[in-house]
């Protein structure tokens, strides 16, 4: 049998990991470092230490580089991410076969918390439906919303109001959402918001949250939408990839 | 100068703590704990041993127990959450006072994460406009939403599909929301799904989440909503508190 652990590690701040996650960390025997290409290479890096930092001399975890498949561009976009999640699969069952034929236990740490957009726990019932005897173990994490949140100072809802958590693509889809005066917009590949009349609309913004190199903008989104843009631009230019997201309120 | 830190503990499992947070607790000169009544007794130790735990010894912080002011009830809700939200900012004011004349670093440990349904940060502004001259941090924290999907193995979120967060009051008034395929229902004071028309929706359920009573239940609203209700009034009568969430999905 063989226990996976997502460990959800937090956005780039290494003391947002939790006191579980270290321990989880420690009670693996193989902990999974996938690679994401040269334009990532920041992210490992951030795992490597992480596993540096966290890991006890003297404990038996096996630290396992792998390539991570990559996703193909594709008009249609969920068999995409289908195809991508079956590679995984074959990737992880491979890995388990060969560092643990006897059975034991891999830990994978996963940006933010395993449970908002990551795909880990459906490629996990992919392995399992390929027979993997599975026990799946879930260790939360701070979100990307949650450092924007904590480092803007704010509240994410209105008070008594709700809150919708979206993507980029179905803002720019759909719309502004029917009666929520708060919306949070997580992997935009790029100013969804400029979809948006952008009269009475304000945003906090946030890039490569708990990082150093860390950036916010705020404003009203008529003022400072461009401007955001722009520096999301340059930004990834600068550093070959970029991680951002917002909070956008009608108020 | 008053540095005030809103520090997030998570929901009971004092291993859900971040470092952020067990640093910030020990950099404070006053950690202000609130006393909620005999019913919530539970809550006031879980964090005088989260404090017990996690300062260090030799370090200044010292622990002051205060007894927060409660909330009138009323049928206008939000002039009732005005009036409590001024109680608790004077209170704060003069515990600022007695503790702080010649300012310094003060904490407050929250309930899961201080930008997620917790009103310490639109409090905090109020002590603000009084003329408190204050500095405010915040510590992300672990909400019961990301313990309730870890614990039931779950993704929040259906595949690229949006989230919407909400109270059980809004989901009482206004009934399933519109185009959002997952609903995570907090500050529900009892059962507001059987207000649904339970037919396809599946609900996961969870009570104490992150602490030893922890309790779970999932499964069609159909067939598990009543078993939740009466599960929930049991346990209520039983501890003399309650908090739950759930989430559920139209899948």
């Amino acid at each position: 049998m063989i226990e996976l652990a997502f460990i959800g590690i937090g956005t780039g701040n290494p003391d947002h990991v939790t006191l579980s996650a270290i321990r989880a960390l420690n009670d693996a025997d193989v902990v999974l470092l996938p690679r994401k290409g040269e334009a990532k290479a920041d992210l490992v890096d951030l795992r490597r230490m992480l596993c540096e930092r966290l890991l006890e001399p003297g404990r038996s975890a096996k630290v396992v580089e792998f390539d991570l498949p990559t996703r193909r561009d594709s008009a249609d976009y969920l068999m995409a991410v289908e195809e991508w999640h079956t590679a995984i699969a074959t990737v992880w069952g491979e890995m388990a076969d060969t560092y643990l034929p006897d059975g034991g236990r891999a830990a994978l740490m996963i940006w933010g918390d395993p449970s908002l957009y990551d795909s880990s726990l459906r490629i996990a019932e992919r392995l399992s439906e390929r027979g993997k005897t599975l026990e799946v173990r879930v260790i939360p994490g701070i979100t990307s919303i949650q450092v924007l949140t904590a480092e803007h100072r704010i509240p994410l809802n209105a008070l008594s109001e709700p809150v919708l958590i979206t993507t980029g693509r179905r803002l720019r889809e759909r719309g502004w959402p029917v009666e929520v005066p708060n919306v949070a917009v997580m992997l935009d590949s790029g100013s969804a918001f400029d979809t948006l009349s952008p009269k009475g609309i304000y945003i906090w913004w946030g890039a490569y949250l708990g990082m150093d190199k860390q950036c916010l903008i705020k404003g009203w989104l008529s003022e400072v939408g461009s401007h955001i843009t722009a520096r999301r631009a340059k930004l990834r230019e600068e550093n070959g990839w970029i991680m951002d997201v917002y909070l956008l309120a009608k108020p």
